[in-house]
């Protein structure tokens, strides 16, 4: 148990050491055990793990209505789990220093558990993955929470993880890479650049409880006051207006998307060993070789995607009748399993908007990267999946508008509090995983 | 406006007079439009419309696992609608007198508009579809409920439909085969055989709503008490724990499928003009030819689904700590958007099991077969779908056992009130099309 967060700092930098890490890029077509097709798709000699594929999208309602690109095909579900303890009546979260190839500072704190299917039936024929069995029926615990969340919809096609939050009262084994942390440690580890990976915040988005205000703590944040239970909430519209907004804008979606063989995809460009948008823009399609000495496999490579440019994943924020409300949007996407979900206000990578005419911008972008400071109330850098991405980054914002502001707010956008969202959380299919990481953020804000 | 429901049967027989109606069954092969290509599949020139075609399941968590069967490719969304109006302050639903080829008794009560987006679209280059303009974008009136719902899986693949209810407070004109028709009257109807159709009824779930007890009315039914905002509620399990029952059941399913081509689906044979199952169980695809005088179109010839054998859809009920609950199955179905929605306790062909093993029968089926009439609150015959299925009835039943009654509870069912149902049918793809047809019924129970 740690008393201070700098000490889980320390910890991490510890595990770092003790373990050995080496990752090096190679082409695509070096990849040990993978193969390129016929088609052009990348996939592992075993027809397992995930392949890298083509799709074409077209009429989607977005600036860009019409394109093709490369994407991840990993049709298994995984499990994120983390487990919860008391400790003298306090919450604990056991979390794992978890090296992942595509993080930029290699170790982050990810769940408990993190395992594909292909992971945790070892199709890899590696070791077995710890702490599993909390997660599998039948199990000791019970389950605060459990649900099909989506991952990125710009990458993956239709990918889901269960997301599942189990509480023990007994004695759990701690073992060395792992440590129990409390609700207070995380939100403060949240406001470190690179230290919560993607997977532990998706879950913890299911782990926001809204609690009573603590009476000492009159100056708390806004932001943790409009979660208290006990703070009266006005919300501008109520969850059934909600769900029909959502519903008309999945109906709204006139997106057609096609999987097609990766060789076909028009845009990209296969050279130098990796896969490029010809205009240097979205992503790269990279190969990567790993060696780790506390992984469940010691050595492997494999394709990865790795973004162009730090994202930008923000929430406009405002008062209104007093209750503080996020701005969300319902976001068609490539990969999105039910082609819509609810976004933050903001989700893009700036860069890939360099030159293009103003009309082609993100809307909100302006507002949210001119926003004054005295505005700003969340900003931290935060690394999408390290398993899967390379590299990837994006910078997590709340921005809190004045109350008397004036926002035109467009058909795909709504108003909604942060209990009516936690309550979507709860739902599967719903917030896409952007928004749901930057909810856990403001969840955990102190 | 009806005074009585008598006259709404006597209009109907009137409306059924003064319009004329000719169905015939021609074999599949000389469907007048329709093309069976080389792999067997069932088409309509043009490449609109639905497809017959193949599916193979294997591993399904169901009595049986492996299987192949015909289903109807239907990719494109439709729209079912109902628009109400308050007269005198009470709510009204504007239904309409349509025939469809499949109906055992031709017309019945369908939604204001029930058209697919072929229709609307006017792919059949037909009459445009009255009253649409109060359902699609921008409109007049409030919507009240809007979901995009599954339908048979059994039957369709990964079929959906929006369903709308808008309230309008405008004069609106009513067409001839069209009428006004109370919440009470429409209760009363519901216990007819045959004369709701089913897009009236599962767009009726999402109407439902519950109000207060009339004081006058101590008498009233049970379940309508149930439904009372003011009757207090305690439910077996909260919001939460049902969801996470439903993320289990889904994470629980190793159902895979794999559409095939006609020709090759197994245990099933083309001859006589229809294909049908080599043992005479489950359903027959047939080809029909309709003439139709106040329909969009006045000819026409489409494949259509006739099952073998009356249905079967119940929930079984008991009172739990004194609140109504219904047992509740998380059911796999072939062509499930999701592979696995909330469906009745039992739903099934009672004679697709003739001289099958004890074992392989739905659970709970005997219970509901040979309950004491004493126990029965609500039984009815209702027509599925007359627009694709043939002759397709259900008898929807509603069985409430003993307070003190011992039910052995298997991990893929449980107990829910009527109000956790209605919440969840706000959600998109949560209830399956029986539930929510059951639901209708006990909803707008006297």
């Amino acid at each position: 148990m740690f008393s201070a967060v700098a000490d889980v700092c320390e910890w991490l930098t510890e595990r770092h050491k003790a373990n050995e890490y080496l990752v090096k890029k190679v082409p695509l077509d070096q990849l040990d055990g993978w193969r390129i097709g016929e088609n052009g798709d990348i996939a592992h000699h075993t027809g397992r793990f995930y392949t890298i594929t083509g799709l074409s999208i077209t009429g989607a309602n977005r600036p860009i209505r019409d394109w093709e690109q490369p994407i991840i095909d990993q049709p298994e579900q995984g499990i994120l789990g983390i487990l919860v303890k008391r400790f003298d009546g306090v919450p604990h979260y056991l979390l794992q220093a978890k090296m992942e190839p595509g993080n930029v500072n290699m170790l982050q704190l990810s769940p408990t558990v993190q395992a594909t299917k292909s992971n945790y039936t070892r199709a890899h024929g590696g070791k077995s993955v710890p702490y599993l069995e909390y997660f599998r029926s039948p199990r000791r615990g019970r389950v605060l929470f459990d649900a099909l969340q989506s991952e990125q919809g710009a990458w993956f096609l239709a990918k889901r993880n269960r997301n599942m939050v189990v509480e023990v009262v007994e004695e759990v084994p701690v073992l060395p890479d792992f440590c129990w942390l409390s609700y207070d440690q995380i939100s403060e580890l949240l406001h470190i650049d690179n230290m919560v990976n993607m997977d532990t915040r998706t879950v913890l988005s299911g782990a926001i409880v809204p609690r009573r205000m603590d009476k000492d703590d009159p100056g708390a944040d806004p932001f943790r006051a409009a979660l208290a239970s006990d703070t009266p909430e006005r919300p501008r519209y109520t969850e059934t207006e909600l769900l029909i907004w959502f519903t008309e804008a999945k109906a709204r979606s006139t997106m057609e998307r096609q999987r097609i063989p990766l060789a076909k995809v028009s845009g990209w460009v296969h050279e130098n060993g990796m896969i490029g948008h010809e205009d240097d823009r979205h992503f790269t399609v990279v190969g990567l070789s790993v060696e780790a000495s506390n992984r469940e496999v010691s050595e492997w490579s494999q394709p990865m995607i790795a973004p162009r440019g730090l994202g930008v994943v923000a929430f406009l924020a405002k008062r209104i009748q007093g209750t503080l409300h996020l701005l969300v949007q319902a976001r068609t996407e490539a990969g999105a399993f039910d082609s819509v979900e609810m976004a933050p206000t903001v989700q893009c990578i700036p860069d890939s908007y360099r030159e293009l005419p103003e009309e082609s911008l993100p809307p909100f972008l302006n507002e949210v990267l001119s926003a004054p400071a005295s505005q700003v109330r969340f900003d931290c850098v935060h690394s999408e999946e390290g398993g899967r991405f390379y590299h990837a980054q994006n910078r997590y914002l709340l921005v809190e508008l004045p109350e008397d502001s004036d926002v035109d707010v467009p058909e795909n956008f709504v108003w909604m509090t942060l209990r009516q969202l936690l309550g979507f959380v709860r739902y599967s299919n719903h917030l896409n995983v952007e928004a749901r990481n930057l909810l856990a953020c403001l969840g955990f804000l102190r």
